[in-house]
Order: structure tokens, then C-alpha cells, then sequence
């Protein structure tokens, strides 16, 4: 590892593991990816736009799944109904609302085929596995990991004004409704992430479940870097899968 | 998708759905990476080769887990007593024997620490993703459809001849007994894969299970070509994801 974490020996404190998990952030949420940069700094071309939200489409689509299998797992009624909430935020409470539905604003207004988007056919192979390897994470790990995995939130809000203030500002296709999701995000994200840190900040208590929990934060940096990573190799170096759907494709860019 | 297959609209004959799926690898093949050629060829560095290596030996760990899924869900003895020997050619006899123990005298050849290469924690994330999605494949997906995956195998023997002949003729790190993988490997891949598309081919007579059996091997080549997409924007393009071993780092490579 070329930038090893320092190694938990014994149990930190609370604030201890809070500023490890944090450090874990520093070095590797993909805010620091060049992909990321490349988009909030207005690099990218409309085609590189295009494939970033449909991809990420998958991920924000299955996040209620992934957190329908940890509420699956939660043996407390207070719990349970903390967690519930995020499902909400993502589904909404009708047709047409939530942050799936938000998303979608985004994908109409690249001029994205809606249905082809929602098949999922569209996005990158590597991308539906880095993204089902989050699904099987919460459903397979301790409930305490699963929890923390979610920790990346912690450095969301920053990314998120980042992305929208940085788009805004170079892309002319971009408008406030279709960058609706980056908008109505933070709150939640602020709201859910300080629920989830004080969990495991009250729970991992041990060696072994602080390790755990900093395990489980790389992990998941690791499922949001490989999608960028893919998105950089197959559409800003060009180097895309046979049978990879591009910007030309009929059907699938309107 | 930027070379679409032919439409399955009408039930295909036997030999007409075996063209098909042999198209699939003719276009989706990992031998037609780049990083295949790049390795094969001889234009891999040692560092290059030890990368795949140990990124590869995750998928050979994984093999013998998704047969026993699949092992798992067959009824009939005679499937199962067929499908079992994969698992046994994988795991062997004994300590130190099959096609696991083989592929570690390669890493071993290759200077890497065996234990490290064994614990999975130098392989980059989207390995361990591709890996993990084509177990969780035939875990849950149709038991003809688990079969079908297999059957990337009908391209396999040509790619390990190339494969073995190139790297002993390129690569004077490497012997005979450190691709003794390759030479063990192909007539059990023969073997398996006879019965595999024998078996697909008797039973996938209707429109919707011969487009599930493509579809299968499509998912399979994708598995495959991440991997390698992987490995070619971290080691070859040097964009390694935050904490990823290098060929520097202590305790890995010997």
C-alpha cells in the first residue's frame, strides 16, 4: 500500500476513530480522482457528461436496495426507523419524486434516452459490478461495517457544491432543474451521515470492530473510485469494452 | 452498443445458437485486449506481469466457490457428478496440487510474497468486484444460464497456447514450471467445456433461454475484459487507485 493508514493497536476513542475514518476521506474519496476534477472544473465533453450520469445512474439506484438489506438486518425498531428514511429519500413518496427520480432530471436533460438509462444496458460492466459489490457488501457483512460504509457521506456535501457550482458555471447544457439531485442532497446526506457516524462512533469500540469499520470506509472509497476509473478508461482514453454504448449510438443519445 | 449481435427472434437450431455464442467471444474475447497482446507479445514489464498475476490469481481463487454455486443448485447426479470435477482440478488431491496451488508457482516465479498474493489485499478493488459479480452471477441467475457463463472456455485454449509460448519466449523471468498452470490447463478446459455447450445446446431450445445463454456469456467476456481494463489503467497508464500496492511496496514483492 503506498500510503498505509496508521494501524489501530489498540482501541481509539471515539474522536480517535472519528479522525482516522476522516483521514480515510483525505486520501481516498474520489473527489481526488482526475475524473472528478475534469467535470467539476468543466473539462469534459457533453459525451463524457453523458456516459458519467448514466453510469452513476446505476449507483443512485441502488441505493435503496443496499439500504433495504441493512434495514433487513436491524434488529431495533429506533434504528430501523432512522435508516427507513434514507430508502424514502431516494424513491420519494409518489411517482416522479426522490433522488432516482431527481437524477433522471439530469439524464432528460443531457438528452439521454430515460429507458435506456433505467435498463441499466447502457452503463459499463465494471460499473455494475463496483456497484452490485456494495449491494453484496451490506447484505453479507456485519450490520456495524454495513453502517459504515455509508460514511462516505461525510464527505459529500463538500463534493456535491463543488460539482453543481463547477457545472453551473462550464456547462451550458446544464440547468437548476436538471442539477435538482445536487440541490435537495446535502440536507439528507448531512442529516444521515450525522446519525451514522454517531452509531459507529458509539459502537465500534474494539480492535477488531474499529478495524472493521476503517475497512469497510476503504471499501467503499474503492466502489466510487473504480467507477471513475472506468469512466476515464473507457471514454476519456477512449479504451472502451466491445459492445460499449457511445455517444453515436441510436437510441440510446437523443 | 457499437457492434450489436444478431437478434434472437425465432428459436435458433442447436448449431445456429453455437455460432452465436462463438461470435460473442470472436468480438468480446479478452484476447483481444490490449493488455493480452501487451502481454503475451512480450512488451509487458516485470512489474506489468506481476500485476496481472496476483490480480489474476483472485479470479482462479473464486473458481472453485462459483462451481459449487452452481454444484449447489443441480438436481441430477450425473450433472453433478460432471460438474464436480472442476472443483477437484481447481482445489486437487492434496495440499499443494490443482490449479490454484499451479497458478502460485507462477506469482512464487515472480518474486511476489506468497501469503499477500493468497490474501487478495494487493489486487485493485475493481478486480475483486469483477471477481465477486461473476460469483454472485451464478449464484443467483438460472442454473442454464450459470452453465452458459462457463463457456468462455471454448476460447480459452487457444489464448493459454499464445499465452504460455509467448511468455517463455519473452519474459526470461518466466519457466516451465511457473506456467505449469497453462500446460495442465487446457485439456481440462476441452473436457469442460464440451459438456458445458453440449448441455447449453440441449437445453436452451426456446427464444428466451438461448437470448439468457448469450446474455450469460456476454456478462462472462465483460468480467474477463474489466479485469484487464483494470489492470491497464492502473499499472500500464500508472493511474493507480489512493492505497494501491506497487511493485515497490515492502512485503509484497520479494
Amino acid at each position: 500500500m503506498n500510503d498505509p493508514l496508521p494501524r489501530i493497536d489498540a482501541p481509539l476513542t471515539p474522536d480517535g476513530l472519528e479522525a482516522v475514518l476522516r483521514e480515510v476521506g483525505r486520501r481516498r474519496y474520489h473527489d481526488r480522482h482526475p475524473f472528478h476534477r475534469r467535470l467539476h472544473g468543466g473539462g469534459c465533453t457533453r459525451a463524457e457528461v453523458q456516459a458519467w450520469a448514466l453510469n452513476r445512474y446505476l449507483y443512485q439506484a441502488a441505493i435503496p436496495r443496499k439500504d433495504a438489506t441493512i434495514l433487513a438486518r436491524m434488529e431495533d425498531p429506533a434504528l430501523r426507523r432512522a435508516w427507513r428514511q434514507r430508502i424514502i429519500d431516494h424513491d420519494g413518496e409518489a411517482e416522479g419524486e426522490g433522488g432516482i427520480a431527481r437524477w433522471l432530471h439530469l439524464t432528460d436533460a443531457l438528452g439521454l434516452n430515460r429507458a435506456l438509462v433505467v435498463s441499466g444496458r447502457a452503463a459499463l460492466p465494471a460499473t455494475h459490478f463496483a456497484v452490485e459489490a456494495y449491494v453484496q457488501f451490506c447484505a453479507t457483512r456485519p450490520l456495524l461495517d454495513a453502517i459504515a460504509s455509508s460514511l462516505t457521506e461525510l464527505f459529500s456535501p463538500r463534493v456535491i457544491g463543488e460539482r453543481v457550482s463547477g457545472m453551473l458555471a462550464h456547462y451550458d447544457f446544464v440547468d437548476d432543474r436538471a442539477l435538482a439531485y445536487f440541490t435537495a442532497r446535502p440536507p439528507q446526506a448531512e442529516r444521515d451521515v450525522i446519525f451514522a457516524l454517531d452509531h459507529v462512533r458509539r459502537h465500534a469500540t474494539t480492535v477488531e470492530t474499529q478495524r472493521a469499520v476503517v475497512e469497510a470506509l476503504i471499501f467503499k472509497t474503492g466502489v466510487l473510485w473504480a467507477q471513475l476509473d472506468a469512466l476515464w478508461h473507457g471514454y476519456v482514453t477512449g479504451q472502451l469494452p466491445p459492445g460499449a454504448w457511445t455517444p453515436d449510438d441510436e437510441g440510446v443519445w437523443t
